[in-house]
Order: structure tokens, then sequence, then C-alpha cells
């Protein structure tokens, strides 16, 4: 279904960007992430997760809807300053391809625990630095990773890959191996 | 619901923040969004709304919540510069409290017509900035407003109560009237 609606919608621009804002990361088409939330709970429902991990803002919505399957809270890494969180965090730097910047993520230590079971849902992965920041998080906090949900990844850019290679569990709904203006290769 | 929750979680900081952050606007409860989710279906369900605005990040989990109840896509208006973004945009700027600066906040010209019926959603309303940013959005797509849902309302700045005297119909779950060291008044 994800498939279909990015060949359907998705737009290839410059600088290698598919942009699917108007089902994705702009405009959000909550149905279709209905159904991407019960595919990642059919993946990992059985894994006793007990917090899902994303990152603002994109990954916001996604998150939010899959947690309803898995019954946990949602944590959201922030990227920007925010006069509501203290200074008892854990901090990764994030290198982010789309906008050209390095940023630090944070989370309050106050929400993620060493016993917590967490699973990463993001909508896009690239070069994998956003994966990485948000696994170093989990790691700083001692607790265990269960794996991660994409929605769309890049799979050429080989960052979910390089993770799946060290032994995390990254489940992507939809892998792009091959966007140029032929159009789009999925990985079977 | 949502008051019980503010006055056993919330935390009251200097600056006059609220802080929430345990459910709402980094660790997100999203059975209780659920709740609010309904709470705001029962009062504008029958609006026909097409399309739920709402403005990152901390607004985009309630709003897609929300947005299950009502059948609808979201759209989320853009604080930060996104490559994904083209020039073709409503545009307005808001004034942020909490982060005591100006920004600009930016959605697509392609996802705002003339002909939808909106429903602003966020979690918070203080001096109606946002609110009224959003609302400008709606104003230059030619759109109509069909109201505001607001999950904690910081009444006694007055910002919505300014709203709702133009005519806007602005329902919050939880308004509070007055906030210091002795605790929380909600009003009723």
């Amino acid at each position: 279904m994800l498939k279909d609606r990015i060949l359907k919608d998705g737009k290839i621009l410059k600088g290698d960007i598919l942009k699917v804002d108007s089902f994705l990361n702009h405009q959000i088409d909550v149905s279709l992430l209905d159904e991407m939330g019960k595919e990642f709970y059919k993946k990992f429902g059985d894994r006793a997760v007990t917090k899902i991990l994303t990152i603002e803002a994109s990954g916001i919505a996604i998150a939010s809807i899959t947690a309803r399957f898995f019954n946990c809270p949602v944590l959201f890494a922030k990227k920007t300053p925010s006069s509501n969180l203290s200074d008892d965090v854990y901090t990764s730097s994030v290198r982010s391809y789309t906008h050209n910047a390095t940023y630090n993520i944070k989370v309050a230590k106050s929400y993620l625990k060493a016993e917590d079971r967490v699973l990463i849902v993001d909508d896009f992965a690239a070069n994998g630095n956003a994966l990485t920041g948000l696994i170093d998080l989990v790691k700083d906090a001692g607790a265990t990773i269960v794996g991660a949900c994409i929605a769309i990844e890049k799979g050429y850019q080989g960052g979910a890959d390089a993770l799946r290679s060290q032994g995390y569990d990254i489940y992507s709904l939809a892998i792009i191996d091959k966007m140029d203006a032929d159009g789009i290769v999925f990985r079977d």
C-alpha cells in the first residue's frame, strides 16, 4: 500500500530528495499511518515493547499512531532548544542530510530507563544518522533496543543495512534501491 | 481526566511555564490523547471537517490521533526551513513565548484549499499567537475555519478569549485561570 502510494504521489526532486509531503511529512494520511502501525505491530507486537522512541518533527505522527497498537507511551527526541527541558538529558548529535546541518537531539533521562524495551519509529532512513543518534540515546540509558520501524528506507544509501549488519532489527515498509529520473526501484 | 493528570503530573516552573512533558509534549500518553480526540469529535464531529491543521512539533501527536476520529488528513505548519517545501506556500509569523523568538510558519498551498473546512488542533494556547498564525494561514487560503481544539489553555493570558470574542469557536479541555506556587485553578 505504501509502495503504491509512493509511486502514485511521491515526487523525486533535485538533490536526491523524495518528496512525500502529500501523505507522510507535511500533510499526513492518518488512515495510511494506521495500516503502517498495524504492520509494525505484526512484526514487533510480541517483543514486550515498553516505549516508542522517535525524533521531532515528522516522526511524531507515525510513532503516535503506532503506539496505539503497542499500548505504550511515545517519547520524541527534541532537536530544538526547549525551556521545558531540563539539563538532565541524554544527548547525541545527528548530521541531517536534508537540512545540511548537525544538531543535538535530547531526551529527558526521566523518561528513558534501563528497564525500558525501546522500539524506534521514524518516517525515513537514509544514511542512518538519525537512527544511530536515537540508538545512542537508548544505549546511554542502558535500555534495550528491540528494533526500529521505518516507513521509507533509501536502501541505496546503506545506513539501515549498516545497522542491520551490526545486529539491529530494522524493519522498513518500503526500501528504495534505486531512484532517478527513470523512477523508483523497490527492494523485494 | 486531563485536569486530573495536570494536577498529578504537571509541574510549574519559573517563567510561568507549565511542564507537562511526562504525558503531552515530550513523552506522550497516547491513550490520554485518544480520549481527548474523542472529546474533540463530540464537539465538532457534525461540522463536516475536511482537514485538521496543527503546528510542529508538539501539536502533531494530538492532531494525528484526533484525525482518526474525523477521518480526514492532518496538515502541520512547518516552523523550520525545509528543502522538501517549495516556495508555493502560505506563511505567517508567530511570536513564541516559550522560546522567546519569532518564526515564520508555512503550509504548502496545494494542501489548503478554499473548499476546505479546517479544524485547528494544538496542545497549548497561551497568548494565542500560534492560534492566530494558524488562523491567518487558513484565511489566506480562503478556507473555512470550523474552530479550534486545545488541550491546555492558559486562560489568564487571554489569547483564546480574545479570539472567542472575535467569533471563533475555541474548545479547550482544560482552562487554567490561575497558576502559581499555590497551585492551579481551573475555569469551570
